[in-house]
């Protein structure tokens, strides 16, 4: 026999957390689990692209592919996805998901005892790969702009008082999970200064973007504002054609890439050629604009359907107002503690995901994370409804 | 400016070593890079699996996977993939390709420092996982009955008086990469005697293990001899189906499986659902087992051609015969350096691998791969006809 725990690595001793096995049953309304709504799937452009993939390179679609991806998908989203910034498909990889990107980050960068500086609350998938890698986290918090400027520039000059400068800046700043908060122009370039004035790259996650509700759109990406040179961005095509084509990229400077590939080889070969190439077609033949115009029209309804039903939230319980993307932020009311709401919550039929997930320091038992994207609008209004009961029981039982 | 050499983890730091960017070349016959061979792809069924996908789960085919993977075919490796051993299907996790296996593995149990025991030469592919995990390597030399036995029980008692326990014993024992070799029954008791007695987990890397030339199959796999308690069992459809499904697998004890699932979700959060799908209705409809006879007979072939085309090697060149797989090694006459002869071989129109890239001790400088796949049996023929002509010429030029 093999005693497995004397062979464990350091990172795999204990137990991992349990992001998977999310809370489910028919009847629940799914709100914790971060899920786009399949009803925007475009079923039948996939089987299309699907055939004339096959028609088009047979055999060839379904080989090997690239390790750094199709080139004529690279080559569109280098010339199409980011308007304000000159790029090549030399500064696009294309990943197995957004996530990957995460992964490969992580591997580029972080040795054990690395500090990287990463919003408060944040990405729980995130936080598990810096923290597999050995990282020690630095939380600035988050505010409805955005990262707190002053705290971040505080944090990292304290870093750098110790000679401890982080690794990189983690950022969602767009429709970020799980606050739904969008960081406004003036705090883009406000961290742009401070990570220039001490040569720190910049991570920047943008899973949902293009999903906007509003007829603006959002402020500038990072990359978009400071160039490939200083951030690495990652993007994906889960959130506005589908997650099973699990097709992300990475947009970074080409000395980056070119390191990155490398990792991106060791750690599965390459991505499915025949899906990069199904996505390509999607991208060009007007698709992919449908589903994103389809996507933002569903998901306003449904993020108005939230704050409909939290009309009448009780004092002290408040819903962030997402203009994007797919999670609204419900701060507690003092004395209800988010596993304690997240149970009572269960026995009302709703799922949601307790704060406490997207810290690594212990905060977030006053808030929990509200996904608009899966369940129907109807369900949503009535998860709210229910919410809104759920607080009321636990107030009474303090009150008691 | 981001200085981003200050900024790479120690990992990261110095050239990758390239895996990719293969010599190419339309005239050029392609015996480096590990394809199988396209003519085998099913491509009909391919695309009736993907409709009959789409008919029977809808967009559900299309959205975020289990990170288990699909629970059907899950279920059918562990029923009909080993006969001789009873497993479930949480003995059994889906990888995004086996080579993902491999990453996983490294994430679980090794730390920097640590030791691994390899096959020499062994998969370049491993080599670069285990060093990028920091991983300190052993290595047991192969031979044509597989990893030399007495070798392999000095390599490690000399670490566990050292207090330095290797992590595992990493081996492909049958139609190995890159030599072609197989190991006998008598030496995988002996390996699992020798892993049993120190209580060391096995990694068995078993990606051809189905592509058998002869009448008879390969022994039986450590997996089945020793049960999933004690060895990691990795395969994978891209040799028998087709690398675009990007469907691999990892067999292990079901805590192991427990443990590996939270790394596999934060490396890439799931695998394709659709691909899975397909692969499992291929499992199934009887299309893998078509596959595998007509591959196994396209296979042969081309093994034969390259025997055939060596039947003139000169003196002190030795070429192994594979009985399945994927791959021939070509032992250089003395004085033929791999480096010199790849070159020189290029020069004549072949690709090859050489011995090198599969060590990483500095070995193999006398020998080289031959992937016997993807080239047409004409071209192997022709291919092995060329080398033999390089050969000489290379004798030649020392003569001289």
């Amino acid at each position: 026999m093999v005693d497995w725990s004397g062979f464990y690595a350091l990172r795999a001793q204990g137990d991992q957390q349990d992001l998977i096995s999310k809370p489910g049953g028919t009847s629940l309304i799914q709100m914790a689990a971060g899920f786009p709504d399949p009803a925007i799937f475009p079923v039948q452009a996939f089987m299309q692209a699907t055939q004339e993939a096959i028609a088009i390179a047979g055999t060839g679609a379904l080989q090997y592919n690239a390790p750094g991806g199709y080139e004529p998908l690279r080559d569109w989203i280098a010339q199409h996805m980011y308007t304000q910034v000159r790029l090549s498909q030399e500064h696009v990889l294309l990943l197995h998901g957004s996530q990957q990107g995460l992964e490969l980050v992580a591997k580029l960068l972080v040795d054990p005892g690395d500090w990287v500086v990463v919003e408060g609350p944040t990405f729980h998938g995130a936080l598990g790969v810096f923290k597999g890698a050995g990282a020690r986290i630095a939380t600035v918090p988050m505010e409805p702009e955005g990262m707190a400027p002053d705290s971040l520039e505080a944090v990292i000059r304290e870093l750098a008082d110790q000679h401890s400068l982080p690794k990189f800046i983690y950022t969602i700043p767009t429709f970020h999970n799980p606050t739904g908060y969008t960081m406004n122009l003036e705090r883009r370039l406000r961290l742009l200064e401070v990570a220039g004035t001490y040569g720190i790259p910049v991570v920047e996650d943008a899973p949902y973007n293009s999903l906007y509700y509003d007829a603006t759109p959002p402020p500038p990406t990072l990359l978009e504002l400071a160039g490939p040179q200083r951030v690495i961005h990652l993007g994906t095509f889960s959130k506005t054609l589908f997650p099973g084509a699990r097709v992300g990229w990475m947009v970074a400077d080409a000395a980056v890439i070119k390191k990155v590939w490398g990792w991106k080889h060791l750690a599965d070969t390459c991505s499915s050629g025949i899906m990069q190439r199904v996505v390509h077609t999607l991208c060009t033949n007007g698709s992919l604009e449908a589903n994103i115009a389809q996507a933002k029209a569903l998901y306003r309804a449904k993020r108005d359907a939230l704050l409909t039903g939290f009309e009448n939230i009780p004092a002290g319980a408040v819903c962030s107002r997402p203009a994007g993307g797919f999670f609204a932020w419900l701060t507690l009311p003092l004395g209800v503690e988010a596993h304690v709401f997240q149970e009572a919550a269960l026995d009302h039929g709703v799922a949601i995901a307790p704060g406490t997930m997207f810290f690594t320091n212990g905060q977030g038992a006053n808030a929990c994370r509200l996904t608009i994207s899966l369940p129907a609008e109807l369900e949503i209004r009535q998860g709210a409804s229910l919410l809104v009961q759920t607080i009321h029981r636990l107030l009474n039982t303090i009150a008691r």
